[in-house]
């Protein structure tokens, strides 16, 4: 295993390229700490597993980290990105005989939100790009994230700040699954409901978090279970879920028919609010929603 | 564009890394030339369309690749690799405002391949990684790789040469695709039959080769339409096919089935015999199969 702190660069041979034989953690720093890291650290372990890749030792690993920050000297808010590749090597798609990962650990800015998409809430549409139904790969922050990229890249950035994504249905209807680089939350019947990550998707750790925080709090217990879109309608708060930005309440969803555009309106804010102040002050977030 | 000729490494920041953002391409270079340069140039225009990556300039691409094959003295036979990346920036999945591409150009040895795997042909397994259906990436030769790296690991390498992938099927019964790395052919009921690839797996250079000349010879007029794996068991001939091995006849389909190991076996080779005379030579691979 290489712990590549200070690389920035990996060799054109790394099948992290050249297949995204990978997986992928962006983890907030809040004051110089990892935020959430035992549930970052949780989904690697899943990840590895299932792409039979051998896990790094996890205090080499934080170390490597601290003596990063250190050498940088970052004390503030930032994000931290590791990047697990299964390293060079093999023939074609057969693993290395002598496999040797290659860990890169890289830290960003914080990004800065505006306030509107907090206060307002944000504007979302359906996108046409699907997600593929792939239970080998379904939950895990793998490196193969075309149809994300492609989702994110089909509508109009001004009017909205995130898509919303379905899977794949050949016959019947599909399923609301998240959002381009979010999870999805609704209240629904007075329940707090997210789509079921089996099929496709990202088990996000925000997600995790407030499935746990729901278990010691009976108010908001999450209910997992496969929604159609339509069900949204009803909806009475809708909201996204990420590991930097915390709980963005969703203002509106748009979606194209063969006929018209239609959009649902979201204002009520009563659970939002109540997680908002939870989880969003421990990213510094806005959190009066 | 940014045309990489030399470059043995790539930032870390490149989206070809971090979300296989991009496409690429395996070209057989043979007495220094390139092998089906056309019909890979044709994938590539296709895949550019796809992922809304630039196109490079064709001319100074094959100038590149010449100007490399001139440093490195080549004029024997190998591999020229191609990969065409959205380079680095963006904000998440989001496109860069200034989309620049990144292009590498790499020099691989001619890979041998056991005789026997012609003379004898290939045994091969039905894999349990399916291919997931995703219309808007099928056919094209991107990064996301994932499911062929999973499904090239599943079995003895001592037994079985390649793989043979269906798609995924949730309900009723699923297609053959492909092998793990090659395109499929087989005779059935006297007609020469490959699979539809339009919800998933790759549109080979080869498998392109053989349908257009199959166009101005009717005894190999390719028939592709969706199969499902048990008319496999009806084949006479079976054959893989992929730009850098030829033309692979296939000795042997094995699956596992919750009760046992079926295996159905193939000793025909009349259409394999007179395909691998025109293609496997070209190549300078056996074609007295």
């Amino acid at each position: 295993m290489q712990y590549n702190k200070h690389l920035n660069t990996i060799d054109i041979t790394d099948r992290g390229l050249a297949y995204g034989d990978g997986l992928f953690e962006t983890i907030a720093l809040i004051n110089g700490q990892l935020h959430h890291w035992k549930l970052h650290w949780q989904r690697m372990i899943n990840g590895c597993k299932k792409l039979a890749l051998n896990l790094p030792d996890e205090n080499q690993l934080l170390e490597q980290i601290q003596q990063q920050l250190n050498t940088q000297n970052i004390l503030s808010n930032g994000v931290i990105k590791l990047i697990l590749t299964r390293g060079s090597g093999g023939r074609g798609y057969l693993f290395p005989e002598n496999q040797d990962e290659n860990l890169i650990i890289s830290y960003h800015q914080w990004p800065e939100r505006n306030i509107e998409d907090y206060t307002n809430g944000i504007n979302t549409i359906v996108c046409k790009t699907a997600l593929a139904k792939q239970p080998a790969l379904s939950g895990i922050k793998h490196l193969n994230r075309l149809e994300q990229v492609l989702a994110r890249n089909e509508f109009d950035n001004e009017k909205y700040q995130d898509g919303v994504m379905l899977s794949h249905a050949e016959q019947g209807s599909p399923f609301v699954i998240e959002g381009c680089s979010s999870n999805l939350f609704f209240v629904l019947n007075s329940k707090l409901c997210t789509p079921k990550i089996d099929n496709c998707g990202i088990l996000g750790t925000m997600r995790q978090a407030i499935i746990d925080f729901g278990l010691e709090n009976p108010l908001f217990l999450v209910q997992e279970d496969n929604f159609e879109l339509q069900q949204l309608e009803q909806a009475t708060e809708v909201f996204f879920t990420n590991s930097i930005y915390g709980i963005l309440p969703v203002a509106s969803i748009s979606y194209r028919t063969k006929q018209q555009l239609q959009q649902w309106f979201y204002n009520e804010r009563t659970i939002i609010r109540s997680l908002a102040n939870q989880f969003n002050t421990q990213l510094q977030r806005p959190f009066e929603l």
